[in-house]
């Protein structure tokens, strides 16, 4: 059987949280949206699972996972519940709570990211709000950056396992989560990036240590990874970079 | 022992949220913020169980609630977590993760309410940006407002218990958070919210049933309701209010 996951077939966007972490987990799993939609896949069978269709319980956007019958949507609240079925969240409540509250934060952050190329409404293009994203992207690598890594920072330097992951003794998805920020922020900033990757040295290691992995090194060799573009959550304007 | 809430003192917020399931559950709790700070509460107080402070899983931002040691932080995460031991929660896995869902969808909304006012910068004031703030105004009530809640009409129509709640056949979070969100929009937005209200019924009816409640009854009615103001989240601008 396994999983379905419903998104966007052109983007890695928040979907790629789900993917990184499906991947790590070895979960069994179809990108519906990547399939043809001779085979009941393609943008047509995502955009189904929404708002009208979903029976009783109809998601709002993608990312969606199936699993069975059942349909669990925000990336987040994905992770959550299938982080504990394919081995990638502890067990215990409380540290399953602190896990799906550092998730959060990164849910936020990622508004942030998408901010600055869509300050004022996704309803316009990025070239009809550029002024607005000038203005945003300063702020948000300003002020926003430091505030967030930083806090991250501290989370895996006060790790009271000493295991260098963000959470616990093991690998979660909170680390596939944490490997997603650095390779989009080295994609959409190049130079600002690497001129401020030195202050983030955990999240750095963990970056290194996730991309090491055998089942993220087979994920991302194969087609089912989609690469960084200019249409997904993570842009890269050399305006915005310099 | 009970809970302590650690959040702003002087606005309903993301807060609220919290407040309010936290009264209709009859959950004991002490507001820290609102406390003196002889009594150990205060500003200072919130301030200190932030970022640097908070042990060994130190919370990002308020709203962050305390349970014995445990912190748990964001709004959706507190709720699910304390949802499950008050009793305005589903027991089920699959039905607690739709539930945490729709309250996820509730927060994303939360943020299109936040850029209203703020699209730019939370470093800057609303003055400092006006002319963008009433653009993103106009796009939330054109686009926004309609998909939001008209999605809750939905979920609320094909509710499977058929019990007019937003999930199963019984009151939740969700549902004190629905009260919550029409509040907000008629406090903000009284003339917008008059002239659309009677496009989502559902809403309203719950807003209406869990203004009934005694538990939220003895809340409004007392000091620990804080009146909304132009501090927090739903605020009142008349020039965004035509």
């Amino acid at each position: 059987m396994g999983y379905e996951l419903y998104y966007h077939a052109s983007i890695q966007g928040r979907g790629e949280f789900v993917r990184l972490a499906l991947e790590e987990g070895g979960a069994s799993y179809t990108d519906i949206g990547r399939q043809l939609a001779e085979q009941g896949g393609g943008q047509q069978a995502v955009l189904a699972m929404m708002g009208d269709a979903g029976g009783d319980r109809p998601p709002f956007a993608p990312p969606i996972l199936k699993d069975g019958d059942y349909l669990v949507s925000h990336t987040a609240n994905i992770l959550m519940y299938v982080g504990n079925h394919i081995g990638l969240a502890p067990a215990d409540e409380q540290q399953r709570h602190w896990l799906h509250g550092l998730q959060l934060t990164i849910t936020d952050f990622i508004k942030d990211v998408h901010d600055t190329h869509h300050p004022l409404s996704n309803a316009l293009f990025y070239e009809e709000q550029k002024d607005e994203a000038a203005a945003a992207n300063e702020k948000f690598h300003e002020l926003r950056v430091p505030k967030y890594f930083g806090y991250f920072e501290i989370v895996i330097a006060r790790n009271s396992s000493a295991s260098g992951w963000l959470v616990g003794d093991a690998l979660s998805y909170g680390d596939t989560s944490i490997y997603h920020l650095v390779e989009g922020m080295n994609y959409a900033w190049p130079k600002r990036w690497a001129s401020v990757a030195g202050n983030y040295p955990g999240m750095c290691q963990i970056r290194n240590r996730v991309a090491a992995r055998p089942n993220i090194q087979s994920y991302l060799a194969s087609e089912r990874r989609i690469p960084f573009n200019t249409n997904g959550v993570f842009r890269h304007y050399p305006e915005l970079d310099r």
